[in-house]
């Protein structure tokens, strides 16, 4: 494994929901420079087969790679959930998903140890966090459910009034009725109709969202390997994605909680 | 260009919602076979780019062509409204979109010349109906509206209750007021929520779905050039896709109207 304090961090994620992960990653790692990729020409991954899933990630990690990362997050859950185990076999630098670091910080928080899980169908179908949260205590109990009209809300900027609360009272009522103190936003899009979903399952239902744990799991890694940047270092930040810019770099603002510059369009359908 | 009667009527669209223009051709010409190609790795093409949409469907034509398609119905109105002048220009075979039939067929039921459309944003945005309809009649007064929350509460199954009832009347309430006595279903989805559409457009406002009218289109060109094949040839009907074809399988029977007896998954990513 290529092992250097040089180079950006890169991400990747189907579009605009991974800018919330790297807002988290620029906040904790402000040294660091990043590259990152929204495949914006083949959205959304969470609907899609995991084999499809899989090769797309692939390709986004190859095209980072080529330029120069020193390691890959894989802010899209989807992703992380199917193709984290083919992305670290084929990647020579270090590979951090958000599940594992979504799923600890959701068993700290967890009083009864009723833990619910709220993603798209392709990560709740992969059974990825409810591995994860298992494997680190067998003891906890875990219900999830794919929710799959709350990315188009968030897209579409509906995320409060009567249309998201009723969808989530649709996904979600179950939930308050079921034992779960904490619930994890297993999807990047998810933090944006955080309103409508603390309506529903209550407040003594903590809400818990991975961009900031994985930017902590980031900074362990990246400081355990040695290899976090110089401080005083020159930063800088770089944006792809696969279709037009225009829309990510308006949408996106709103996502990453400052204004991106401008992003480049890159063909990766090779 | 090639005209034969041998040969499949080809029909592409980005997934499962062009079979509901499969349908109408089965019925239409039951003598004709045909092979229908989903892009359901790529899915969905009504919130990308012009650029993106066409250099799919270039691509979806291609492989139908290689296939000894005699003739192309492109059943996705996103892909119809941006890349119809790419496809024709590129393909030695006859091209069909959906926009102009559903755009004839709504200037034959509007009474008052207020036509609304509704569609993905690619569509809308694109203009395509807009012009069509204008062209027929310069004195048509149209209204168009992108419905994005449309598509995915189809695919979820959602057509029926409150929460498409509140999502339709958010995006159609204005057409009730403005004189609209016609409102075109711009997309192969919509036809899925007529119940929630007509409810809120109430019942004055004709709603047209273009499946139809392409299938009419369709056997008018190939009468027209003596494309038509025999009365009593065999008929066979294939199904491709891009994605895995389990879901599309499941799903699409409900878009069809009878089961799809299986769909082969092919890889497009050249």
């Amino acid at each position: 494994m290529r092992q250097t304090s040089h180079g950006p961090i890169g991400v990747f994620d189907s579009g605009v929901g991974g800018l919330t992960v790297l807002k988290s990653l620029m906040e904790r790692l402000p040294h660091e420079s990043t590259l990152y990729l929204g495949d914006t020409a083949r959205v959304p991954y969470g609907t899609k087969s995991g084999e499809v899933v899989t090769r797309y990630s692939l390709k986004n990690a190859q095209f980072l790679l080529e330029r120069g990362i020193k390691l890959l997050v894989v802010a899209c859950n989807t992703a992380s959930a199917v193709a984290l185990p083919a992305l670290s076999a084929a990647l020579p630098v270090p590979v951090i998903g958000v599940i594992a670091p979504g799923a600890r910080a959701a068993l700290k928080r967890t009083r009864g140890g009723g833990v619910g899980v709220i993603g798209t169908p392709g990560t709740v179908r992969s059974g990825a966090y409810q591995r994860e949260l298992q494997a680190a205590d067998p003891h906890v109990k875990v219900k999830a459910r794919a929710c799959p009209l709350f990315v188009p809300l968030a897209e579409e900027g509906w995320m409060t009034g009567e249309v998201p609360h009723l969808v989530a009272r649709e996904y979600l009522a179950d939930f308050a009725r079921e034992g779960v103190d904490t619930l994890v936003l297993g999807c990047t899009h998810y933090p944006l109709l955080k309103g409508a979903i603390a309506e529903v399952v209550g407040p003594h239902v903590a809400l818990v969202d991975s961009a900031e744990a994985t930017a902590e799991a980031t900074a362990e890694l990246l400081a355990l390997r040695e290899m976090l940047a110089p401080e005083g270092a020159p930063t800088t930040h770089g944006y792809y994605v696969t279709d037009v810019p225009e829309r990510f770099v308006e949408v996106g603002a709103r996502f990453l909680g400052r204004p991106i510059p401008s992003a480049e369009q890159v063909d990766l359908s090779f």
